[in-house]
């Protein structure tokens, strides 16, 4: 069965999305720890991080870069801090979190609550950004 | 003056090596979330993670990715989970840390407390299954 992301990639569930190319796609986390939180995310499905052939995760981690710069730009942080934990989702994520303070990184803190407008006014914000 | 990792990569503070390159030197966070916490940091000093220049970041990663095949080999768990906070030490670091649940990833609670026997080891026996 496909993981929750690829049916977002696939457009089956919708996503507030902020860059795609061809083999890789970032939204908006819907549970953020902050405004801005994204996750960055392969199209093709693989469960685990380092699982994934080297020049495909080289080039996920070049992507996830441009999307970093790109949060960084839209959002106004001290960080972008990155997570990878990935046992939750069966498809390797990338978490990329605006961070003012070491603290802001924290999974079991209670998340951000947003409208459906303020995430489409971010996600807008952190696409716009990205080079 | 040189960062506290500039110093550990100069030996002029010691360090548990797990792995180094001409470029990049992984050691164990002696305040460990779990046994086999590493850091993985470039020997040129950059404060921030995505101010590294693309090929030396893409080159960080694939040596990340290395030290966390071998953590995953050397250390019984589910994952090596990754994170990067980086406001601490003004010189960026990956955390890479053996993960059994998600919660094990959590930078506020208690560390774990190991011997320098311990310590020796882990990071011998991480620095033996890398390849």
């Amino acid at each position: 069965m496909a993981s929750i992301f690829t049916r977002i990639v696939q457009g089956e569930i919708p996503s507030y999305k902020v860059a795609e190319n061809e083999r890789f796609y970032a939204f908006l986390d819907i549970n953020p720890m902050a405004p801005g939180h994204t996750l960055v995310i392969p199209k093709q499905e693989t469960d685990y991080l380092f699982d994934i052939a080297d020049e495909d995760y080289q080039a996920l981690m070049l992507f996830a870069k441009r999307v970093a710069e790109g949060i960084f730009k839209a959002i106004p942080c001290k960080r972008v801090g990155v997570a990878v934990l990935g046992m939750e989702v069966p498809h390797a994520h990338i978490h990329l979190v605006p961070l003012q303070t070491e603290a802001d990184m924290d999974f079991r803190k209670e998340k951000v609550q947003l409208s459906r407008e303020e995430f489409e006014r971010i996600a807008s914000a952190i696409a716009e950004s990205i080079q």
